[in-house]
């Protein structure tokens, strides 16, 4: 039983390997990497930044796939163990509201959750340049488009698992048409997933003291619930003469108003060192998108892509992340407030 | 009486000139212009990009004021014929919903308009870079500031001036934190001020045939409601090799599908020809931001931020700018269409 | 009777001004410049960057038009005097070889000369990028375009008046597709301008010691042939914080090897000064595309695009022109040899 | 015998690997890659970007070779078995048409291919800014320069490899003189290897629906010529967020009519994955320059460059290749037609 | 006799005019601007950010002068009255210490100033890139030039009129090779202007609260001792998307400790607004090099270049400026302590 | 005993390999590199460009520490034979000359050298920007900073290990504030490390022949004082379309003019091609900051940072290394002389 509470079911079957010995970090990798490698099913080419979740006993996942035009559309895959996958060749079929085909040009970077009885995903498509989509599904057979959150520009969308003070919240990182050199992440709020509104600053990258994260930052897999606050993982980036670099770093964000940053790492908890993640598509890429975790043990799976190129997994336990989080917390400015206006 | 019926209120005292003889172009200059110049008041350097509104008989206006110190804030003005302005020397105090002073880092580009009894101020506000502030006044004494709409990086924040199928509409500008070379105009709803969504492309500047809006477009005066539809005035901007050129353009969207374009001049109405337009703090800009128009005549008088420098006014008439986007409409793709989301 | 002999027609009807007592510089300006102003003829906004030979006893010209959707194109324009033009409101209209309409996208800063019987215009066209068009016409009624000379990236392509050692020569500048900030003029031979080769680099600005050529120069007018070579007026282009400076320079090459400089002036012979060249849509360019020039006297009308707004009008003579490049001569590293293949 | 009919010698001596159990792709690589490796010969730091030939019986090569001072130069190389290569630790000494020395400054990514009873080298050379060289040889040991056939701003010059009604073709891609971030492939043609002309547009990048090669193309090995139309290996570039990917598509063109796009695969056919192709002086690159073909068997060996450090070499057959290119076929807009000029 | 002393000469003969009525900035042009024009001098174009001192009871210069072939160099120049000059047509001629000529490949922006009985002339040259050069004189017939202080990239050197605690004092710039946008003022001493060293930061543009000078900002004149402090006026400079603005501001510096800030108007105390300031080779610069001053009444002549074309007079008096500065000051971050190392 | 004499101490515990069988290149690897790997210490996650010396009979080191909050710092390591390092998880804490804590805000690519009793470490240091920072110590127990000795911006300070007519000498590398595109080696003197000047051009990687070095170099390990001149690596770099390249090269100066350059190579003597050298946190990256070496036997070890993530350590020999220095001579204008002022 983890001595920081988790509010969240149980999953038994949540893929594990215990910490190895003598190493020192609050996360480390599982053995077997890269979960996913290259060319896993006919026609794709890679699979990276995806999400996946308990589904049935087992688990099921929205993944970023390339195909060999090069071109990200989501696909879904199944596993008994959430670490052999199996991966759809056809793309997932999305409806509008009226039960219509409505396909995104193209769909990236994939988050996958469960407010309530319902599945939401979220994903960056194309809405005259990158935007945030999302849609739900009750069965993983139908998938109806809602409307999108917001105006371009803007990627890593990410809902909260359940309501707070009755609207739902999602954590975005606005920014412009390319590769944008600056991003910090912010919190609105929806009623009714339709209007979104009360946008907050929740934290950014650049006023931090390391460096690991000082071109921007951005959310990655839905936040989990425990009692200390929301624990998040994200993305920071850093730049180089020879290219960015994406690194992994944790906050702990207040349970009723999240906009507020309640301990912040100064260190990134994982970055590129193995060569599935230093070298691929895109060198030194590590970006979480995904958890699975396990209120009994407090035992947490973390799904990243590596290098845009493949999926890799690494664990901690809530109770080693968030005292690490409260350990090396850093004192940004703003972060501890109410995210600004 | 005009042919175009406008739906708007009587303006008696509109400033006004006819269109001198031999003039071909559907919008002509006043002949006193600029109808404000450089330093006028104390420790205000410029004024520009500013709106006006009729207001107790006379007229009111919030004026995008540069002081000494380089810093853009909103000044109140004041004038009995809509040509000859006092500017107030302090600017305003903006206070949040609780009546706490809550003052913008810097402010620009204001549009001013009332729906139903309440007078609306959007502007260009500081939320971790370019977003759209909101504040609503009665009285012009007192300024409340509203939630942002919009995530960050957004401009040229337009709301309509009536709630269109029972919601606010609001135009905007989404775009990154600098100098953007791109940008096209959306359309997005709310049922309260508070939440935003329903975001729908309006048109692009690139798509078009015409190379003066082929670098971005942003909105301009709020919509003037007439028997054809929407009536709007916009900018758009070209590059050259010695920097952009801000030119007013002219469009008419459906009434009740805002994000449906039904005309659209491929031409500019008003390109920077005059010293006042050409030379200034940034060269060659024409910036419409508010009309003045009197539905019994028909009469429309647009004030434009002349050069980043003065307040410039040109007039048309709803008859003549109607027919003219008429006649030299280009049907750009997607702009007929209600905008993708 | 000049001393330098000019090889041309003589042209008694050209327009002049004696050199203004007590200037120094060797080209001098019209004292009613500019000869076309904004807004010339319906919907045509500016023209500038033009050119305009002798015909019939009068004056024809190929002029840039800049029409109110800001998408340049060319229009035929007559004149009596070369002073006062009249421009046409349609453009030309091209054919191709079997006589069916090939309108170019967009046509813009066009030369026009005469070789044996027939006239050429040739102009920056839109070849999957700018590249260089070519057109004759014997009768200014019927436009045949021919082959594009070379591939993209090209500009500021220039014919020589007549065939040298039986081949058909053109300067041209290639470059990029943008507002390139770099560009040499090269050489290159046809035998029937189809099939182009001997392509032969003739100057560069950024190897001279002049810094108003140090970012990239251009070719002007249409050659000249004397008894001391071909005297070529051409542009120059540099740079600073807030833009690009156009000025116009002079050389002269070698009759039979036309690659050869064998004197070039180091300094610039005209240089944005009046408003009417240093205020407009770009701001600061002087860009010579035309001569006339009267063997008899040796006078020469240069007709030169400002601040691409308008056309004006300078003059010098042979004899002084050619005196001053001699005087003012600077020896540049590969000038004076064969152009390097 | 292959079903696809291929117009070219046998080569019974072809190097040569079935396709692996269990492959889906329609191009394989060779299993002992690379086939040069770092370090090749004296002085020679990294081979790569080259081309082959059967020659007497053997194979000869000219070799894009980066010296311990890292400036590219041409050598000669030598195999029995197109496998195992001897590369001259001396550059390839070339002369002018009068036979005297005329070595370029620099000289990368050759082709080499035969006309009739001539050998042809195509290269970037340095006119003034990257251009296309070319040069002949009967012997390989004279090696006589041509006129480079355009100006600059030019690279990946590929000749077919017979005329085309009556004239020389030439493929190349225009860009500028940088790390150019945009090109499109054109055709030329030629009656005497001197004057070219009659420029036609071929195929783009950007208008594709594959993201692979949105940044760029440019031709490959000399065309292969077979009963369904030339047989084009091109490269496609896509940019990411620490560089440029380069990946090897296919098309097939018009017999008569080459710069008619017959066929053309949405994807790519090879791209990087292997660690001597993601990693090198430059990350991520696979550049065909050449293939050794067999008319008899229909099959092909594709030389290319890998990460600008190696030379890969992959297998596929015209049967294999031609199928999966209909197969995959996507109407890009203008491929089908002759080429715009 | 002013208020607060000024530790100087009397200069009874100062160019002077009373500032007008009803103006309310603390300097003014004056009425006649601008002092030099352009083509002041044959072969020398435009003249600006230049230099003047009094001189054996009349004035001498140092001057920036632009020549028709667009290459800067220094040129003397005299004036009985400080407002009507002439310029030699000749440049200064350098000689190194061993009395060998030693002529810099340009030179600009000079500053000029006696310290004990020797005139230094500080300027940018070129030292592989910009930097700043030395030069001194006693007499205005030979100019010796002494060690380069700084490595480059630096511009904007001014040094002080007396030594500071036993050493020469510089204020300086450093930058980097272009058109820089970045740059604050440093503080560098020396005991024999041979080896400087004890670099102190004085100030910022960034971190003020004004937006014009919020891109760099260059140290102007040599600074006046008050018994107020340093009184140092400089240039800030702000970005448009049509290029930079270059405004005058001030600040009053500790007397024995001058990398202390005592006071700083956060406003400028001049900018660009009439036409001879806004348009010009570039537009928009008013840069201040040299004051004139007189102890006895404390009036303060500026000459400033403006536009990169002309000489500018801007009056103010010590009384005047300094309570100006001090009732405008803002504290600035670091400001007004010693100076970081 | 080596035929050139080196002016060092005898070093018998240096590190050593015989150069490999068949090996031809004058510089080769260890066997066993890298010497110091990914996180070598608790907190630290990579440890590069760093710089050892002999201490006490064993050896002593100052490294660059990437710690997991990303931000470079300086750590002392230990080490009996100069390969086994331990590494101090406290970074050194630095003094002013006061005794007073004065801790750099980061510290990057630090050298270490002894001049007469003192040793003396130079790095990095934020200086508003990238400047050189200077301490002093005789204990490795307290480090005093000295007065950073020049303005910002510039990297790479390298102090001879003697004094020259009677003066210390320090290279440089001045440049701008970020990934710099351009950059030479400087030579400036001081009598007492506070006040430098007698600044002069060393050489330029622009203006060499290899290609390997011409976008920036920089100074690397202390000089080594030989019979033939002062023997110095450096660092030279160039660009490709996916990021910098940064190999080592070779240089021999004048002894008492080291602005002299008597021999460079043309070639680089190590570039990046082992995986631990092209692959990491900054790919392609072998910076050379220290040497070990012997004056018996003429033993170099030459220990580089390796893709901004690694120690590497390489082997010559004092006769190998100046024999290929002036077989391999290149004369590059300018690099003979006494370096330009």
């Amino acid at each position: 039983m983890s001595k920081v509470k988790m509010i969240a079911d149980n999953l038994p079957n949540i893929p594990w390997e215990d910490k190895p010995e003598g190493y020192h970090a609050p996360v480390w990798r599982h053995s077997q990497n890269p979960v996913i490698d290259r060319n896993p099913a006919k026609d794709i080419s890679r699979i990276f930044n995806s999400a996946v979740i308990p589904y049935e006993g087992k688990f099921i996942g929205v993944f970023r796939a390339e195909t060999t035009n090069g071109r990200p559309h989501l696909h879904l895959g199944y596993s008994d163990d959430a670490l052999d996958w199996t991966i759809e060749e056809e793309r997932i079929e999305f409806v509008n509201e009226a039960g219509e085909p409505f396909q995104p040009n193209y769909a990236y970077d994939p988050r996958l959750l469960k407010v309530e009885d319902t599945y939401y995903i979220i994903w960056c498509t194309d809405f005259y340049g990158a935007a945030i989509g999302l849609a739900e599904t009750k069965d993983f057979k139908t998938f109806t488009r809602l409307e999108n959150p917001f105006l371009p520009f803007n990627r890593n969308g990410v809902l909260f698992p359940r309501k707070i003070n009755g609207n739902y919240v999602m954590m975005s990182r606005p920014s412009d048409s390319g590769h944008t050199p600056f991003g910090d992440i912010f919190l609105s709020e929806s009623p009714d997933l339709v209007y979104w509104g009360k946008h907050r600053h929740v934290m950014t990258g650049e006023g931090a003291e390391g460096w690991w994260q000082n071109v921007k930052i951005g959310g990655g897999p839905a936040p989990i619930e425990t009692s200390e606050g929301w624990l998040v993982f994200y993305h920071g980036v850093t730049g180089t003469c020879n290219g960015l670099v994406y690194s992994m770093g944790v906050a702990i964000l207040d349970i009723d108003e999240p906009s507020k940053v309640k301990y912040r790492s100064k260190n990134f908890v994982l970055t590129p060192e193995e060569s599935y993640e230093t070298t691929g598509f895109v060198d030194n890429v590590i970006f979480p998108c995904a958890t699975l975790h396990d209120a009994e043990t407090g035992k947490i799976a973390i799904y990243y892509g590596s290098a845009d190129t493949r999926v890799g997994l690494a664990y901690t336990t809530v109770d080693e992340i968030v005292e690490y989080t409260k350990a090396t917390h850093e004192a940004v400015p703003g972060d501890s407030e109410i995210g600004k206006m």
